[in-house]
């Protein structure tokens, strides 16, 4: 007998059918002689209503009170999956994030979690309880209720079962497990049966949206095995752990992408070297994320400089840019909206280098414009133009043979 | 300057342009030089939407889940009216009820505030911050989430008022004070300018709808200053505290109505004096409340017992009734739906043995058959059928001349 969390994420949890379906799942997990902790996000659309509600009072709520706001979705999701499961005879009980004993740094809107106190879970699953928790939430020391930012179910999930130091962590989802690319846009795409760490990591971080990157982190740091797999249909999904045990020959293990890009452009940075490090520390001091980024010098001596965000940041990186103009020192400020980014993934890249050129090659060939370029181990990104996106992607898929029939 | 809590009920912040209108009666009255509290309920139809997606789950669901579920209402609610006074250029924060230390006995569904810790509102307070607080909940020291019952958040803001000596509370609502009756259903019906804690009680039991009974005794305990009025007009509103002040000659103040009355009955009772105890003991214990009560004895010895409850209770206490049978020692249990409750209350009653009398007649002559009826010393009330309330109201309210020719 062992110790399993699942996690649900919104689409698994969106109706009261498919609440009672998780229930289901959660049942025959507890059949097969496992205790079980469950972690929930908000139902469906429920945050998105939420969201558009703050939009309809202001233009720029406060982060703390969009937390207070958005928490109270997956309290509502808790609350009906525990009702559920005691309606089919199973004991369960729901703790909100702070319950739950989640503690996370305190930051609004994009918290990590600093430490999770297990006991209050601990108590109620040694009494044969099944456990809900409200995941994409914590407290801070102070009782101020933080939000993790997307994806944090996932997150919660994989930091409560390090935490409880449970066996696995099945990460239920809408699609049956992690592609060579989006099944949705491509057609061909195939089922990878495993996947390491690293790569599910490059994968996540270059929005494959199956998993949160974070999650990803905190699963390798933990060595939590994770499975990711569909609630709906019964078929294997994939694991991801230590080595991807299969298929280690190939290069490109998949294809990512992501929309909502922008390209940021700083120019006429008079002292480059100090102002970089200004930048991107102010930067992330406001928890703004920052992706690919590119510097160059004029031949008068300052220098360009241009960074890939989330469309959604721009408002707010423009701002604190504008706020610290002086001490930055720099002329002017550009961006450029509708980019995305289009990544190959694999570990075999490490000892293949014709691997980015081949990449280029294939864009070129479909005219695909290449804005921005970024290479890891294991993985090659570039930003293109949004309407390029999806034709990218499949002229990568195909040349790189990851389809349904090699 | 003084400490005002204002609150806010559901039809006052039922959507986005009537919170951002609350949020301007909130900056009224801090730019009258005072520091504001704010209570509030959960907007609108959104406590029955999510009683429904419960229901939808199971008949029956657990009590504390359904607090899990029901608090998130007016969670949402304090968020969006932080954003709009924060919109509006004030400092706000919002608190729910565990974050406002409104610590309740461990009662899921129905629970009593035990204590209020108001530390973490003052030192916001004494910023200058406007506290929004959840209304309708609280937390027990095991840091389970309560809910106060029906009306639960004219309980928080006057037991708030009272835990940080505000000056007054003011229970802003759809209704522009305290009427003789119910406006809405009687055209005739007349604003009173002030009236007693221990009328306002009798109208707040007796279903006036306006201010929940235990928001009064809270009051009176307290000798908190009550003023009920209008978020959506300006007139003044009525002036709850210690003696009415004026219409002191009037010996009937109002006419009060409540339907979803149920009539449970308890045949043969064997020791009908230990019995009696107990089942009303066991009932309390269950938290089920019963208002009327009628005893009569048989000729063979036994005893017959009738109470009134709210309908909703019904499954409850016949489950109650059914499980302590052997104990309580009764040989049947009936049950009449669709009943009415219809009360006069005035503390001029007192002197005036004739209004009892004389309200039977006017019931007598309206052909409306008196179930069951209870009298105090500022009250009579009368159990009729449903279909016959209305009806009931404006003869009484004509008889007892409380109209606005009057």
């Amino acid at each position: 007998m062992g110790l399993v969390v699942q996690k649900f994420g919104g689409t698994s949890v969106g109706s009261v059918e498919r609440i009672l379906n998780v229930a289901a799942c959660v049942r025959e997990e507890k059949e097969r002689g496992n205790d079980v902790v469950v972690v929930v996000s908000a139902m469906g659309k429920s945050t998105d209503q939420l969201v558009s509600l703050a939009k309809d009072i202001t233009k720029e709520p406060s982060k703390r009170e969009m937390d207070m706001l958005l928490s109270t979705g997956e309290q509502v999701t808790i609350a009906l999956l525990s009702m559920a499961l005691q309606q089919q005879g199973l004991e369960a009980v729901s703790f909100t994030g702070w319950q739950a004993g989640i503690v996370t740094e305190p930051v609004h809107g994009n918290a990590r979690i600093a430490k999770i106190n297990p006991e209050a879970i601990q108590a109620q699953v040694s009494t044969g309880k099944v456990v809900i928790v409200a995941g994409f939430q914590g407290v801070t020391v102070d009782g101020e209720i933080t939000t993790l930012g997307r994806g944090g179910s996932d997150t919660t999930a994989v930091a409560l079962a390090a935490a409880l130091n449970a066996d696995k962590c099945d990460i239920y989802t809408d699609v049956t497990g992690v592609f060579t690319t989006d099944p949705r846009y491509v057609k061909d795409a195939r089922k990878l049966l495993s996947v390491s760490y690293d790569e599910m990591l490059e994968l996540a971080n270059l929005g494959a949206g199956v998993l949160h990157p974070r999650a990803v982190e905190f699963a390798k740091n933990y060595k939590v095995q994770l499975v990711v797999r569909s609630s709906m249909e019964k078929e294997e999904g994939t694991v991801i752990e230590e080595e991807a045990t299969m298929e280690q020959n190939l290069v490109v293990r998949g294809v990512a992408f992501e929309d909502e890009i922008t390209r940021v452009t700083v120019l006429g940075l008079t002292n480059s070297l100090t102002s970089l490090s200004t930048i991107f520390t102010t930067l992330a001091q406001n928890h703004l994320n920052v992706d690919i980024i590119i510097q160059s010098t004029t031949e008068a001596g300052s220098a360009n400089l241009s960074f890939s965000i989330h469309t959604n940041d721009l408002l707010e990186t423009v701002k604190v840019l504008e706020d610290n103009k002086a001490e930055l020192g720099y002329e002017q400020l550009d961006a450029e909206n509708k980019l995305a980014k289009v990544s190959i993934v694999g570990s075999g890249m490490i000892s293949n280098p014709g691997v980015a050129a081949k990449m280029f090659k294939v864009l070129a060939e479909n005219d695909v414009q290449i804005k921005m370029v970024s290479t890891s181990e294991i993985k090659v990104s570039a930003v293109v133009e949004e309407k390029n996106m999806l034709k990218a992607v499949e002229a990568l898929h195909t040349a790189f043979e990851l389809g349904q029939q090699q």
